[in-house]
């Protein structure tokens, strides 16, 4: 009896929609404390796991940036704030936008929200702010290709004026 | 200006195909170590992960279960075979079945499995035995409607007739 | 031949020296990622390590101040900032003190150092906000004791008049 | 006021005892999950860990071996009896041996151990088997300074004639 045959499988990078990325993700008792909930360092995995599959949608693979142009990001400051616990079992989105372009850093907003149905709710904010490095971990101007990928998520405040 | 309405993103179950669960995974920072591959203790999350969704993608959902029939599966021994490394980007599947069922255990064969194009390459072997116990952490039978919603990747080797 | 007799062996608390709490931790490769660094996310369960021993040294145990006050300390929000990375094998010390005691909620300074011979480099800031629940997760008064005991790490700012 | 000043601080290499190296270990939040005990993927963790600090104990310490003598070890295959759970704020005690010497292996057994006052109880075994490879992962013989400086815990079991 011969093998079967597979076809290739492929994880998503989840979709843009109305200027954000949108990831979903299932909470498995690895993501999860003695608490019950969600241990509040993984977050900061989830968010990972949001923004590279963010820049993946339009084309930014992080280690092919890093062969071609030298460059890779390292995170450089975040702040997470928790308002509700996520549980084992929960069906997450993290939901990512780019709120800063400087030389050489990114800012971007995340969002963790739980899905019951058809309604969310807000979990936990996360602002990561990167910074463009070398490999010797010198700061480095943002590549363009990467400012013009993030256009569909790219959200400019009025306010601000940028 | 009104807020956007999103439609609800959902986490994949992966699907079953030739009496296979198979999961598709994201290799990301978070998974790997400083030796520039996926840190070897992370394949049993990805396992977790996989066995957690084959459940799910038959009707069995681990909260529930316990909800319903006090019943929770712990991880009583597990073996691990690496082959070759994972590395930053890797698209992975890892692909589950059900080898053994006893009267309170469950033995899951697991491959972790790298895809380029059209190629796959098995890269990790994991070999699962779990047991059913209740909320006192004492074996229980595993609950038959477990092993009927198996069937579609309970793999029955001939040579051992069962 | 008789099996030997051990001695037990007990987990370091660390010390308080100068009004901080100090805890030295080594890198190891779970710590790392493929970037040759820590994990960004990982220097927040360097923290929490701290902080649970940081309030064992003075007495107070979370399992037991659960069980006999029916506490517990959740992470409310959290700060982080990034300064230069550890790497493998470093000697990191986690330093922290208790800024602030607002009803429910405990606020903590904590540093992360890398010792070489007897120079140390500061790598990473933490601010922590905790808040003080009861089992169904609603805010509670931290308990006096918990107050009293923090004493030789409670950090009282001149300016601010607390 | 000039700041204070501090004297550096250590992490524990643990100590070696009738054969075995033991390192103590306590359990925080990040290391369990919802279920109420360690994750089991997690002990792998501890396990690197203790045999980390095990080879740093006679004076071999990864990244040194690694710069001067071009290797590293992997782990090739890991296996794990599960055989009772730690929980939140258990003093565990990690013991180590070497059982097998191969031309570019290396075989380690060890135990994690959980201590009530003067009574330790076994909860988990865990047998690694570690290849030492060059900087392209090609196998490599065991440095004879490996092999020298692993005596003092390097069990040879009579049975087997080694």
């Amino acid at each position: 009896m011969s093998a079967p045959v597979f076809a290739p499988v492929t994880p998503t990078s989840g979709e843009i929609d109305s200027g954000w990325h949108r990831l979903p993700l299932r909470v498995i008792y690895a993501d999860t404390d003695a608490g019950g909930v969600v241990y509040h360092a993984n977050y900061l995995g989830f968010a990972e796991r949001a923004r590279t599959e963010m820049l993946r949608a339009v084309g930014i693979v992080p280690q092919k940036l890093y062969d071609e142009d030298g460059t890779l990001f390292v995170v450089r400051s975040a702040e997470l704030d928790y308002r509700a616990p996520a549980r084992l079992d929960d069906a997450l989105e993290v939901r990512s936008r780019v709120t800063k372009f400087g030389g050489a850093s990114l800012e971007i907003e995340q969002q963790v929200l739980r899905w019951e149905h058809t309604d969310s709710r807000h979990l936990v904010t996360i602002l990561v702010r990167l910074v463009c490095v070398d490999p010797q971990f010198n700061p480095q101007r943002v590549p363009d290709k990467v400012r013009v990928a993030c256009a569909p998520f790219h959200h400019v405040t009025q306010s601000s004026g940028e």
